[in-house]
C-alpha cells in the first residue's frame, strides 16, 4: 500500500457504505469532501476531518469523485443534473449495479467526457479496510492504476478487464453465491432447532465448515475447466443423492425448498444419463436451463 | 492430543474414508485390522502397519470397532452375521446414517450389549487428521471419553450428546449447506462463464469471498436466537431483494434456481408484512413450510 495521499476526493453519497469509505479516506490523509442528498448523514464524517458540501457541483472539484448510491438510477438522478461539469473528471462508481447499467453508466460517462470506472464492493461496511475486504473494478484502466493505492485503503483492489460491465458481473456472482450459502445456514440451524441447538451453536460450527469446505472448490472448477466430468476421483451425482438430507429434513418439520434446489440439478443430470460422472456436472443444470 | 495409542483398533469398510481413517490409526502406532467386502483393497494399508483379516468376526476381537460402510444397511448387512458376538464390544460407527437410523443403530447395539457411539465425518478423506476435519459424535458418552485421543488423530472431535441421532442431524445439516454453497459457486461460475471468466479463476475469489462472508453468520444466529428480527442495524428484506441478481442471470441465459430458492424465502415473509424486519427472518420461511 502506497502512501499516496495526495489525490482530492469526494464522496457522494453517506450511507452506511458512503460513510465508510469515505471514513478510510479520511483516515488516510486524503482531503475529502463528502455530499449526501439528506443532510445530516456527514457531521460524523466532518468531526474525522471531512469537509461537507451542499451540492454535487463542489462535490465534482476533486480528482476522484466515488459515488456510493442507492443503484444506477440514483446515480443518474444525482449525476445528470451536472452533466455539463463531468467533461475531464474522473468517476468511480462502487453502487451495486447490474452488468448492463455499469455498461450504461460508462457509455454514457464516456459522452460527457469523463473517465469511469465501476466498482463492485464485496464487504459489508465494518469491513472497509480491513482483511476479507475485496472491490471489483472495471472500465477504465488508467484510473484504476492511476488510483490504486487510494483504492487499496478499501480491501483488495481487483481489476477485471475495460469491458465496464465485468466487475458488476462477478459481483452479482459473488453476491448470489453468498445469499445462496446464508440460505443454506439458515436451513442447517432450522433443522437442528428442533433438537434444541441454537443458531449461535450452529452458525460456529457451520461458519468453519463452510470455511473448510470452500477449500472443496478448486477441485470442481478444475473438472469445468477441464471439460470432462469422467475424469477419477471424484463423487459421482449417484453418491451425492441427497434423498437422505430431504428425507431428514422433512422429518424435522422444516422446508426443503434450499436442499431440493440442488437435488434438482443433481437429478436432471442423472436422467440425462450421467450420473456415473462427478457431481461438478451440476453447473451443466445451471448452464442450460431446463 | 495424547499418544496413548494402546488401544487395538479395527476398521471395517475401506473405501476412500475408511482407507484415511485406517492409515491415521495406523501412522498413529495403534495396533490395527482391517477388513472390507471385497478384497485386495487392504493391501495399501498392510505395506503401512495394518494387518488384513478375512472375516468380520475376527475384526471384532479389538478395543474398539470402527465401521466405515456405505450406509445403515450395510452396517447391518455385515454386522448381523455376528450379532451373537457383540456383547462387551464398542461400537463406532462413523458411516454416514440419518438421525433415525442412527438412533435404530443404538438401540440395535444396546439389544445385544455393545456400547455405540455414532459419528459424522466432516471433511473428505485427504482432510483426516488435517487442519479443518472435524468429527461429530453423539451416544455413549464413556466410549466417546475412553476413546478421545484416538477419535481426535482423525480431525477435531466434539460431543454433543447421549441421543445417538444428534451427530447425524448436525451433520446432515452441515452437509445440506456444504451442497447448497456448492450449487451457489456453480451458479456464480456459469454466471461469469459467458464473460470468458474459467471457473478456476471464480474459484479462487469465491472460496475467498464466501469464507470471508461465514464471519456473517453469528451475526444472522444472533438475531435468530435474540427472537427479534425488527432490531437495528441489519440488512431488511426489502433491501435484500435478489431481482437485480435474477435479472443478470437471466441476462445470461442460465438457470435462476439456485437464486430463486433464496428470493421464495425472503418473498415469503415479505408477502406476510415482514419487509422492514432483517434478513436472517428467512429462516421462519424454512421452519414454517408455505
Ligand atoms: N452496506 C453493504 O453491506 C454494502 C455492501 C456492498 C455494496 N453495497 C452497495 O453500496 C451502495 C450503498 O449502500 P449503503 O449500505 O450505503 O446503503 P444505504 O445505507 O441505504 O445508503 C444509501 C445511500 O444512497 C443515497 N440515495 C438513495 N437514493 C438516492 C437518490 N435518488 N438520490 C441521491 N441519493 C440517494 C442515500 O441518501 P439519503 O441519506 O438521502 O437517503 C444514502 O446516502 C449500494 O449500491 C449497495 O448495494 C453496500
Ligand atoms: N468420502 C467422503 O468424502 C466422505 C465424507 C464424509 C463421510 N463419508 C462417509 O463415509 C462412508 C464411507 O465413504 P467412502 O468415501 O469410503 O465410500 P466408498 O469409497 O464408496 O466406500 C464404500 C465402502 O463401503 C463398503 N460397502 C458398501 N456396501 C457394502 C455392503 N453391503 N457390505 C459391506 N461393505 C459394503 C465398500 O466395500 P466394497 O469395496 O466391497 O465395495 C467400501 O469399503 C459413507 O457413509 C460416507 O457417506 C465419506
Amino acid at each position: 500500500m502506497s502512501a499516496d495521499n495526495s489525490a482530492r476526493v469526494s464522496v457522494l453519497g453517506l450511507g452506511a457504505m458512503g460513510t465508510a469509505l469515505a471514513a478510510a479516506l479520511v483516515d488516510a490523509g486524503h482531503t475529502t469532501a463528502v455530499w449526501n442528498r439528506t443532510a445530516g448523514k456527514a457531521e460524523p464524517l466532518v468531526a474525522r476531518g471531512a469537509t461537507a458540501v451542499d451540492t454535487v457541483a463542489e462535490a465534482l472539484e476533486a480528482d476522484v469523485v466515488i459515488a456510493c448510491l442507492l443503484d444506477a438510477a440514483s446515480v443518474r438522478e444525482v449525476l445528470d443534473p451536472v452533466a455539463d461539469r463531468l467533461a475531464g473528471r474522473t468517476l468511480v462508481n462502487v453502487t451495486t449495479t447490474s452488468p448492463d447499467q455499469s455498461r450504461e453508466l460508462a457509455a454514457w460517462a464516456a459522452g460527457l467526457g469523463a473517465a469511469y470506472l465501476d466498482g463492485g464492493i464485496m464487504a459489508v461496511p465494518a469491513m472497509i479496510g480491513r482483511p476479507g475486504s475485496s472491490i471489483l473494478y472495471s472500465g477504465s484502466r488508467a484510473v484504476f492504476e492511476q488510483h490504486r493505492s487510494l483504492l487499496d485503503l478499501w480491501g483488495e483492489s481487483a481489476y477485471f478487464g475495460e469491458d465496464a460491465g465485468l466487475a458488476s458481473l462477478y459481483d452479482l456472482a459473488l453476491l448470489s453465491g453468498m445469499y445462496i450459502m446464508f440460505a443454506g445456514f439458515a436451513h442447517g440451524a432450522a433443522m437442528v432447532a428442533p433438537a434444541g441447538v441454537t443458531a449461535g451453536e450452529f452458525a460456529q460450527r457451520s461458519a468453519a465448515w463452510l470455511s473448510a469446505m470452500t477449500g472443496q472448490l478448486a477441485g470442481l472448477a478444475e473438472v469445468v475447466d477441464g471439460g470432462d466430468y469422467t475424469v477419477e476421483g471424484q463423487q459421482s451425482l449417484e453418491f451425492s443423492s441427497l434423498d437422505d438430507l430431504i428425507a431428514a429434513a422433512k422429518a424435522q418439520g422444516i422446508s426443503t425448498e434450499p436442499i431440493d434446489m440442488v437435488q434438482n440439478l443433481i437429478q436432471r443430470q442423472i436422467d440425462a444419463g450421467h450420473g456415473k460422472e462427478g457431481f461438478a456436472r451440476i453447473i451443466e443444470s445451471i448452464k442450460h436451463p431446463a
